[in-house]
């Protein structure tokens, strides 16, 4: 497979001997170049209609500062960094070119800017309890950083059923749903029961016991009672938050 | 230890030398006699206030029936034999001397009749979905045989939350609560938040993959985030029943 | 909560009192009715815009007959029919007045006729080996009686990588796609990292010793390193494909 | 679901034309008032008998401290807080208004004073070992708080069934049992066999090994032989405390 | 290592160039002999003191009969066969030379006669319920085969304290006991607290649901608060029988 | 049960009244005294022929130091503390009345002296690596302090089978035999196949990855294809040390 | 990536315009034809050195019948069916054209014949027991017929260590080694230990309780103290079989 | 079993009355020497054709010198010391007479020099993310320190299969991989569909909630659909680099 010009294939496209489709098809396959500590593909927010993500969890201060900079030398707009630990933070927070802001509960960063929604509905973020809220955080800011609305119920845990009911009408607009929740999981079920949207559900690591770091919930949700809940790895906010973008986004 | 002898002891409070609390607390250490295949024990129901059981699962069809004549014929006015397999209730069924009925849903057999309740109030069945139909009847058959009344509210699952709430009355008004349910066990959560009595949930082995055969149930319930839920044996209708009964004829 | 009046509310809507929108939102609220074995609500179709679904798996030939013939003759146009256990199949192809189809490698039948397609998109369903083609059918055919347009590639799995890239332009043009593996579950991890759509990944059983029954498959599509999947419980291709129709027909 | 208003449903108690019975139900259907950080239902002692409990858990030492002060100032005479952190030990210890109290070994706080019990019988606390203590007085403290007598019997594991023997009469008496043990957790048998009371088994996680952290415990109680037995989460005395507390508070 | 001539060596000891001790220790040393399907090893007898043994479990009614046949014509007395199937049953029952007893509960067979026990004093074996007893008969029989005295206390399960107490005295007069029981398996604990004789506790596959195929008990014999408790496989009564045997015939 | 006169019952042994035999017997079921925080049972060295134990992880230093001293001014000669905290190690040895002595490696402490061997023959303690040792010290020493020789021979993993076989004779000479090792724990199969004595596997939590925390090596050890072999819990030094000597020590 | 002409490239290899090793490494990056139910690749045997395979697990019989037929008429000398079921076998014994041979033990089939070693030095086939022999069928003959020398030593578990170790010279010369074993799996370690050539370990499902179908011979194995020992899933004789040809195989 | 005396077996050789392949077989046998706290066997570069190797886990300082120094001045040229804790690293570097490399990522330590390659072909280690690079290292350094060629492809996760893709002819051309990931595992099976060599898969305890420390991806590589894949334990990139070795240096 050889490589890709994208300048050739642009002028393909203007000449109209491409179609902009074919030219849209083609850049998705492009491959990436490798160059330095990190595969970089600038391509990707073409291609996949996002922002750059940089997964800070493995990578040392000094990668993180370089990812972000090259990417936006090279023109990215938006650059969100997940799971930054307080070094990276700090680092970043140093720097005068990069346009940094840090969202403490969330454990994210973002250089650049958030995109502006072209959806005028809403992603909806609901959680169980109060110790579920920063993955719910996580979930929420990356929805909005790839433009997105969101809407925050936090709280409203099945133990306290009418709660949760006097936001029906919240649940019931809402174009899909991240339901968050760690011991018994069970609002998960609840809200697919109420929405006729899709529902992303996240198991959260909250719980004693037999909570047992999450998974209780996790098997809780897998077993849902209800039709259109589909789940996430175990405080995976950040992946429920990508994927609502996705079907946010879907072009009717 | 020495044998304790009943007729002394009736005539002791008899004759005003012992009270009744002191003859009733030596009656529930009375030992046990040791004939034949099962330690029978006669004092039983007045120990807990109950009628005769027999755990009918490891017990040969011949077995039951031995045991039953011989506490039938001892006097006791009600048996319960739990767990029937068809050639056992075949047997019951052909004797002539033994009054018996079976419940084929629960899988339970009774010789004699059920008690009459001494408390007007009542204890609530639920179950999450039909499937889970034969575990309740087992819980609320074993409750009724030992004298209390019983509503049942089937296939009122979490994922419609309305049809659980159209219920929401007796759900209020009930002494005892046994929620069943299978797949993520979410009842329990939901009934436990609106009740304020005590609530006894049921794993049930419905379900499947990740189901694990009620396990996932089971830890859901044990992570309830509601108040006063405990939680038994999976499909284990026959516990859920027997302590809903102690809990319903508490003494004020 | 009381009744709701779908008349009175028409007439409103019809006199312009009610908006449309208003009037949708207030159905989707509506109570159902109880009415013998199964809890049918008249107002699904139009709440979650879908057939009417019947779950087959624990219930009675006698059950799901009952229920079909009430829906049929109450005018719904399309009734699914899911785990259908042969004497159900037995029963409803014998009746005259019910049109009814069985799809055997999927256990799923139909009264009345798959819906229209108002997507011109499609959704794609892959699978990773030849075993895992019944959870696949089941997945497809509950999106195409729920009018959607499927395409299925069947048998490709990761361990030979070409002949999952020789379909990557059918991955890179689907709006939704399901990715059904045993074993190693794998394919998810693949396709989510060709798409750049939601990818819904539903693990089987398919597998021996520490296949663990779908567990290992699940456990491996949860930690995918691709953005953008989530997951479903094990063998459940129903929950994959009402998911996929919900997001297929998003809209824009 | 409309807001409830409380002045005018007592004005028509006072009136006549609402029975007491009729405006408990009510009062306990009263949603609740979303004000700041967690939502305050000042309904709740009056709905199900109780003190408030603040689960202090997942709480910041301010956030624990406005509650207590708001509720306080509302009239509550009892507020219970479980699990605090020595930060919210040292913030509440500082504050002048508010009446504090703490119990170090079962880490729970009390603003205001314990309920007078109205039940002259009492809850028995028994444990295996010394290392169960803190769980066991999380409950017995829970129920003493919650108004209810209590008597504790620490260190009766079964290895030594002399001693546990010894208590035989306490048992015996008792109206509710919490049996509270880890490694093998059989004490839970045993009291079950001896007793003919509800009996509410508790894992503590105190072990090594194959203790597995409580695991060995829970399933160990979850199959007790003996009838009457039902179970919360591993080292879960608040819930046990609260359960026995509902039971122990039947009206006969 | 060269074969090892037995007749040598007796000479040897005969000539007093060799010590019995020092003979008895080349013997247990000497080599096996491959012949056939199994590896017999006449010195067995000799070596660990006991019968033949012959694990039934794996192999064809054609091998045990062939096996046993060798051994009884090379002057073996006892022969012990575990776990035969029916169709090995009635295969030895078929034959003329061999004297063949077949233990139905016990799924145990023998070629010869029981040895005569050495040691006056008694092996105890015990369980919890009657669905143990097949396991405890393999225990109780593979003991006396073995040569050993064995008392058999069944039935004897912890929920019913008093019956197990009023066995106290052939607790601690045994030598060796075997505590045998599923679902929580307590009573390896309370045994193991009154006896301080060596218990060798079997957990047994008795239960439904959480008892987990016995991996319950064995969790719960493993964390025995109790000391001089040791554990052997999941119903694995032939393995406490042998080593219970061992124990037994120490000498002092 | 009534209270037992050890006085009384000596005179009458010395009077001639009572047998010896029958004594001991009487002696064994005697009561425990209930003083302060722990039980203390002064027969308990006639019960069980056996120093005093303390099990150290669940006591205060000042706990353990009170009963070290109540029980050695009660005449107890020899005193054995197990998993000892440096704490309490440090109070130990700054007392001057108590003559302790504290093994490090064992984490074990002895008020007195180590009991004379009334036994010559020996307990073989094995490991399978050098990291198995703390748990081996704490078994020998154990044996050691109950009066028992011990033979240790470390490091004979199987990896290196000739390393093992080197010791054959010392393995075939013993009385009893504690085998231990992490990872896999094959080294329990290996002796048991080469002892005719019995063997007691202690699984250690020596190891990384699955290796499990010393669930591998316990399950490895229960499947053991030797006969004569038995379990206890992970790191359990103390539990095999205390059998072995039960064993060693039976009367012939 | 299109497809691929052999013939044109043999010419240019013809020509010396393209190399061998060239040419070679063309050939394995080939594509595959889809032809009907399966995809089959022609060049397999080129690329892998191998004969073709068919996974019977999951075919029907008719498509192992027209695989083998299709692959036999393109001129394939040796095909090789694994874990075929009794209809498959009859079907395929049944044609006239196709050379059958069915190895009932190992459940596999071939048509065509073994190819011959070219490797003079053999791969080493040895179990723990008589139960894993099917296992280790499926391995020797997938070796045999992929052409490579086998040696089969069985029965040769650790508990009888000299029984192993009398195969010293044949572990010590053996060019690879597959160790087979179900319950503790000590085999593999054992061998390790002795061997210098890479061990392939397979656990096997046999075995009873804590054996876990296979789980504890492969943790085990896992969990090795012997370097050079890697491990397969559970009863995966044809994948040891297959990696140990490859290795057999290396050019030095 | 005697000493060995290599001498006298050299001069025999030397003689012409034993072959060399009879030498090396009796010195692979040679039995090892007890020397001071580990067993060293001078013979073992010998007899596995490696360097020595010392295991730093669970050695002290001091012992892993005293080892290092004993071999060193035994003539040893190549002493590989894993795990190295930085306490041991520090006492190395302090020595004079040691030429002592440490490889931090690796945590390895290299007294001497690495091995010259006998091969020219290479081994390749390749990782699925950036996390996994320290498994990488130390499997990669126990070969090169072993004597073999390592080509290094790092972060190749199959969510990028382009980014795999470009490594085709490493991949097709190396003679041993090791494929190396944590989370769902899946490179395992992707590179072994691709390459023809054999595989072995290193699953690393890299991801989060439902990665299981590693066991989840241990399960997806048990479980890959490609042929010719064996496993390590998780996170043993010694073990798979010392079994890569063995493999790369087979002889032809």
């Amino acid at each position: 497979m050889e490589k890709f010009e994208i300048k050739e294939m642009l002028e393909a496209v203007a000449a109209g001997t491409t179609s902009v489709e074919e030219a849209m098809l083609q850049l998705k396959k492009a491959p990436f170049e490798e160059i330095g500590i990190a595969s970089l593909d600038h391509h990707r927010g073409l291609r996949q209609g996002a922002s750059e993500i940089v997964y800070g969890a493995s990578k040392t201060p000094e990668q993180i500062e370089l990812i972000c900079r090259t990417l936006w030398n090279a023109g990215q707009k938006s650059i969100m960094i997940t799971r930054m630990k307080p070094e990276a933070v700090q680092l970043l927070e140093g720097t005068e070119d990069l346009p940094f802001t840090y969202y403490k509960e969330a454990r994210m960063g973002l250089v650049g800017q958030m995109q502006t929604p072209r959806q005028p509905g809403y992603i909806l973020v609901a959680t169980g309890g109060t110790s579920d809220i920063p993955v719910a955080e996580e979930a929420a800011l990356t929805a909005e950083i790839l433009g997105n609305n969101v809407k925050r119920i936090y709280d409203v845990g099945v133990a306290g059923i009418h709660r949760l009911l006097s936001h029906t009408d919240e649940i019931m607009n809402a174009r899909v749903i991240i339901a968050i929740a760690g011991m018994e999981g069970a609002l998960a079920s609840v809200i697919g029961g109420l929405a006729d949207c899709p529902v992303i559900a996240v198991p959260t690591s909250v719980g004693y016991g037999t909570a047992l770091g999450g998974v209780t919930a996790l098997l809780s949700m897998l077993n849902s009672c209800a039709s259109g809940v589909s789940v996430v790895n175990i405080d995976n906010g950040f992946g429920a938050g990508y994927q609502a973008h996705l079907i946010n986004n879907m072009e009717g």
